[in-house]
């Protein structure tokens, strides 16, 4: 292939993204300058926060420039290096973009994962990746479990709910999900032996979600934001505390809801709020534990594959949609 | 004085309360019976819990029961006892409601107060009680300040609000009130020492707590609540602390606001509520550091006081208008 396809962002999205928010155009595969490195994109993880991203909203990182080449999270391979720090046919994850070619500096940007490791890319980008190491360090640190908790997760389904729940169960806490529609409640029960699931999608959602936790709630781990975080929030145990991930309800619309806060202060609530990148100086000790987990069974890696880059902004639409189990991502090559 | 004036409650207000709340009548002083003993009461603490304490909202205590007397945290004098736990002129603070007498038992209920400090009892009711306290654990244990931080907190010249912030100057940190009106800035400015004071009932108020905030804020002290809540939420600091002690501005009405709580995830803040009851095992720590504040002159006690307990309802309605300097109290006898 000589061709770089690139999806540059030229206009920002105010509802839902789709391909008229991006110039999708081909430019030559650049060489690598000395000290650099041409990756060859293999998979890129759509995330919730590629919405954030996309929009001028106050975040994290700066958002994306108009213009320039779309920021995404993926995982590809050295094909071309001018640098001793990368060499061909190493596995390298970081913010590759949306795009099949990347050039890599030699003093910045991506990790070179471990060879020979029984674990596939995908998994890779799923549990041992930035999804994994979120609910790892949400739940464990910020939440501190005890045996016997009983800790909800929205979202529960998806690429980071579904981890959160099962390390939750190897804790040995009671677990709830709370997610979209009946076959994912199934899933999440049967497949990833959560004790219960709430389907938010169900007119009685709301009764659900209390008959579900006769105890109230100790943990919540929340992905959802919204509606779904008020009626968690309304059901948190005296000093229960709340690991804020993601308020993925929020992302398309940007409106405010009425929202009624007074738990944090009746309960005495502690709320935090964290960003995966938060926990940079402790990926390795995360990666290390999450692996022993994944390999001893204790976690099932479940992604969802799309494929051809060309389809990346419609199926980044399937996070906000629900149309997808566990791990969205989109291979590439 | 042969009768007790008692207050009970015959009506949950649904706007501000009033004498139509309850009724108030006349009954004989009770005789202590074996175990017991009469305090006469002196001092009324007046608090925004009072309101509380008498909606069924959901809350911290259960809420005051209709025909039951006011509950009110006081300050009195033992005149009679019948049991060797209190003696007669010991001075006692607790539950002791809106009413001339009450009766207390030897197995719970109130506190003997230390005899022989310089200390007023009106100080005693505010920096060395709940008042006091409240600053206190909810500044030192919750936020764990750091020298040269910044520090907002707001209703700055009320009771919890005017020693919070002369904790923090104690400490170092840079100190912001919001209060309302010019007076009242000026006085937290000029006589307890804050650096900047935000007046939220001017029109540039959210102009003004841009200004006094040129490097963000690390930690805030909230008792407002509503939109000085989210305005201060959106100037906060990465990593920054919230100690989530009050939220007045809904007491009266229990509406909830459009709230914009997206800084929590993205600043990563960390929010905790907290009632002073969670601290009741380390009070006596919290009174001997307060005390050693206030003898040393770091603290200046400021008492607004009303009398006469008839007028009780009407002076407590002085906290939501704002219509008084540092602690509200009423003094019974």
């Amino acid at each position: 292939m000589t061709a770089n396809r690139q999806f540059r962002l030229i206009a920002r999205p105010t509802q839902r993204a789709s391909a008229a928010n991006f110039s999708f155009a081909e430019s030559p595969v650049p060489a690598p300058s000395a000290g650099d490195a041409l990756v060859r994109v293999r998979y890129l993880s759509l995330d919730p926060t590629n919405r954030i991203w996309m929009s001028d909203m106050d975040q994290y990182m700066p958002p994306v420039e108009l213009g320039a080449v779309m920021r995404g999270v993926g995982i590809g391979e050295i094909v071309a290096s001018n640098t001793d720090k990368y060499a061909v046919g190493d596995i390298v994850t970081g913010l590759l973009g949306w795009q099949d070619y990347c050039l890599v500096s030699e003093t910045g940007g991506v990790s070179v994962l471990p060879k020979g490791l029984p674990i596939s890319l995908p998994v890779m980008l799923n549990v041992l990746g930035g999804t994994g190491l979120t609910a790892y360090f949400g739940l464990i640190d910020l939440a501190k479990p005890k045996a016997g908790e009983t800790l909800i997760v929205s979202a529960a389904s998806g690429a980071v709910g579904s981890v959160v729940g099962q390390i939750g169960k190897s804790l040995g806490l009671r677990v709830i999900g709370i997610t979209g529609g009946p076959e994912k409640c199934r899933h999440i029960v049967q497949d990833l032996g959560f004790d219960a699931a709430v389907d938010y999608r169900a007119a009685d959602w709301q009764a659900q979600l209390v008959a579900a936790t006769p105890d109230g709630i100790d943990i919540n781990f929340e992905n959802a934001g919204g509606e779904i975080m008020e009626a968690v929030m309304g059901r948190m145990n005296l000093f229960g505390r709340m690991s804020l991930c993601g308020m993925i309800s929020g992302y398309n619309t940007g409106e405010k809801m009425a929202f009624d806060y007074s738990p944090m202060l009746m309960r005495r609530l502690t709320v935090r709020g964290f960003i995966i990148t938060d926990f940079a100086d402790r990926f390795m000790e995360g990666i290390g534990a999450l692996a022993g987990m994944l390999l001893a069974g204790k976690i099932k890696s479940n992604e969802t594959i799309a494929e051809g880059l060309e389809n990346v902004p419609a199926a980044l639409n399937r996070l906000f949609d629900g149309d997808k189990l566990g791990k969205l991502m989109l291979k590439v090559s």
